[in-house]
């Protein structure tokens, strides 16, 4: 971790918790943020695109990027590769920008114990009922699907406590400004001003000297 | 620390780093802060009343307060107690108002031993130079004092790392909003909200069983 680097900051909730709209409207309101694309070996859904969605990679070429370490983490589901790619969130982190990822749970608890300075959100609607609402709201789904996110859900619940903060999404604009508000106080935690405060510490001593 | 609470929040900072102005603006702009009032033993100054600077007391009274274990912390200085009374934090703390301390390094952090949960704000100026500028500034004091006062904050400077967030009085009103949003956003630490990540948890066990 340097000092004046970006946060790198993962936001992780139930399925219907919002968490894809939330982080969009995050990118879309403040200028100093940057999305992680993760790699994949699926295929492209219609109207995906290379390096928007996901970077699409062969099984070959996913394999190679794991045998070099250059993900941060990553996970096999149903036959198919999903991870992050290191060098693109490192660039952004130098440039100071703060780097979201939308992983999941098991994905998160990897990245934080190898970056222990890594910033866990977790984003849940107020209750287990809204979340219900919600899936059913959105009519996409069936119900034995939606009854299969609720175990998901319910799986999931029990890791929320490892995560450092827990944002609650019932008005979308005021979780967003939460979120944002925890990413940018998190800039002001001393673990992460101990350069300057040395600085001051010297410059007060030297002061004191003269 | 029950949820629902108030946040038990410490500023302190070098003497003219501005947290008294900054204490002041929290108060002024947003209506979730109560300030704690000090105890003291000194003779009120013209303008102090009693219950709005401090809460005069006696010697007496104030080593009965001791002796009760009425106060969070207190200390001697140049002959005066100076402490802080328990009874107003914690029915403050009890209505969910976050209360502000405005103490000096040794009693936060006793403050933060007996509390854990406390959060600890430390104020600087963004250098030692223009702390010195600032002290100068004012045009109150002799050069002897505003010497003193440098010496002060060299010894305060070692502690700064000992407190959980570090802010730079750079532009007042940024400095505010930016003190608010730590404190704000330390209401959705996920050690603050445990009973709730428990109850959604036990909503979602239950939803799944049915």
């Amino acid at each position: 971790m340097k000092e004046g680097q970006g946060i790198l900051t993962v936001i992780s909730g139930f399925s219907g918790a919002g968490k894809g709209t939330v982080t969009r409207k995050i990118l879309e309101q403040y200028d100093n943020y940057a999305l992680s694309i993760s790699a994949t070996t699926r295929d492209p859904r219609e109207g995906e695109e290379n390096g928007r969605e996901y970077f699409f990679k062969t099984a070959e070429e996913f394999e190679k990027m794991i045998a070099k370490d250059e993900l941060i983490e990553y996970a096999k589901y149903v036959n198919n590769y999903y991870g992050t790619p290191k060098m693109y969130v490192q660039e952004q982190l130098q440039k100071g920008k703060d780097v979201i990822l939308e992983i999941e749970i098991q994905g998160a608890l990897k990245v934080k114990e190898k970056y222990p300075d890594t910033l866990l959100l977790f984003i849940t609607p107020p209750s287990a009922q809204e979340l219900k609402n919600r899936l059913i709201r959105r009519g996409t789904e069936e119900m034995d699907v939606i009854e299969k996110r609720m175990k998901t859900a319910a799986w999931e619940a029990q890791f929320m406590d490892q995560y450092d903060y827990i944002v609650i999404n019932d008005e979308l604009q005021t979780c967003v400004e939460e979120l944002h508000a925890i990413i940018q106080s998190e800039h002001k935690k001393s673990a992460r001003n101990l350069v300057f405060a040395e600085k001051i510490k010297e410059e007060l001593e030297k002061e004191v000297k003269d």
